[in-house]
């Protein structure tokens, strides 16, 4: 099975959780909605390809902790796109939850995200009880309210308190030091030493990110372009220049392969996490920074 | 030390860890605002109640088990004032998290303290790791989208074809089988039998609530009245009258206290659950029914 078709399996597998006979049919459709079709899938990918460069010896823990990173992701872009927060008509090409299925539901749709991600984790550790409180720690610490997304997603609300970096750590880093961690762990490695490959990561995503909100075609990103300005955000692009912004994000890269553990698969990872990260900028806008 | 200083203490354990200096300080600030000072700690009080009387071997883990619940109640509590559902201005007599802090920082408030509670139960499970999965799934099935509290609030946006009875028990019911199933886990008992005990104790609870909700004194009650009304809610004491609502609310405690399974401290507890219900309605209102 390749990763594409094991990671939709294993969401679809936690998404059939939700929608027993007793659920309210609209929020079991609209946490369907905000799952399916999904995004690129960039952190549960990095989940496992972390997994299999330890080993992957317990491939249902794994798939868990993949799941578990993926649904707080989308839990996190439902509550984000809300009124109160960017209001966010569009979402990965389609209308963003809110707009599709009501703002209540919305809601109810982020939080039941959240509850779905450690249940599945819970699930999983028939399999090697002794991996799931890390893997619950992991996910709390890298989602919570101090240095997880929901603190990213704070920051926002109070910004001037904060650093660039400090923010997109937050926001966007946390998570995908959360993917490579709990890859590391669902594999029965130490999360600490992953921490930092994965922050690299998310940072070079988040400098794409603000890349293309300035400068993407918006029916080709799937979502509404210029929201930072719109939104008082801090933005790399703004703020470095397009050449500064492009160099930063390779350099962030460039660490990141860097800062990857010893472990028996290492070569393959750095394989996978370039080819991933290939896709994080359009060609087109990669050459007007050329 | 008593079991109200016992839950205020490991509560404000908890909340600590969202105080961090790399915590947003609003975001700090209004989740310990939404948790303290409490309401009346019903949920926690009755974990622990069920903890002791099967033992209580492991009173970290059942002081964990506790503040989760409350946690998840307090969470919930935000999210059910905000202007897309009840838009709730007062809540335990002083203005709601989004009257106090605005809808974003209630938002986040909500989703950080779901995560806060898993996170409660990871930490204390280095006592004994094999109660971890069980209080997770407890928690979990308890609040999620299927039988838990997000389903019970979701049923609010989809009303029509749900039961009276079905409504309130994914409403309140859940939360409070989530403190007896959790609270006897804690202890290293089998969840399952307790589940009914807390069912009809949070079963019961609710009808007190609908009968406040049109007949409480608001300054007393510490929320605004006349809720269920206003958002076209199912409610006991329309459906059934003042004395056939506390008629349901008496046999539905007396079948509660029928419930209680084979435990070392039955006795207690049975003096517990009567001691904690007798204030679930103020004097004046049983006077009336009587």
């Amino acid at each position: 099975m390749d990763v594409t078709q094991r990671i939709e399996q294993a969401l679809e597998a936690a998404i059939q959780r939700a929608e027993v006979p007793e659920s309210p049919p609209k929020l079991a459709a609209a946490i369907r909605y905000a799952v399916f079709p999904g995004g690129a899938r960039i952190r549960p990918r990095l989940c496992l390809a972390v997994a299999q460069a330890c080993g992957d010896d317990r491939p249902q823990i794994s798939d868990a902790a993949a799941v578990a990173i993926e649904l707080m992701h989308c839990g996190s872009l439902v509550h984000d796109d809300l009124p109160a927060f960017d209001n966010a008509q569009t979402r990965r090409g389609k209308p963003s939850v809110h707009s599709a299925c009501g703002e209540c539901e919305a809601i109810l749709t982020g939080d039941g995200l959240i509850v779905l991600a450690f249940e599945v984790l819970a699930r999983s550790a028939v399999a090697a009880p002794e991996r799931l409180p890390g893997l619950i720690l992991n996910l709390s610490r890298f989602s919570g309210v101090s240095h997880g997304i929901i603190a990213g997603q704070a920051w926002e609300c109070e910004p001037s308190i904060i650093s660039l970096d400090a923010y997109h750590r937050a926001k966007t880093g946390s998570l995908f030091a959360a993917a490579t961690a709990s890859g590391a762990i669902a594999a029965g490695y130490a999360p600490e030493p992953w921490v930092v490959l994965g922050e690299r990561i998310g940072e070079a995503y988040q400098v794409a990110d603000d890349i293309q909100d300035m400068l993407a075609d918006p029916e080709a990103w799937g979502k509404p372009c210029g929201q930072d300005a719109l939104n008082g955000r801090p933005n790399a692009l703004r703020e470095l220049g397009l050449d500064g912004a492009v160099c930063r994000l390779k350099l962030l890269l460039e660490g990141a392969i860097d800062s990857i553990p010893a472990c028996p698969g290492a070569a393959e990872l750095r394989k996978a996490i370039l080819a991933q990260s290939s896709r994080f900028l359009p060609e087109g806008l990669v050459r007007r920074a050329a």
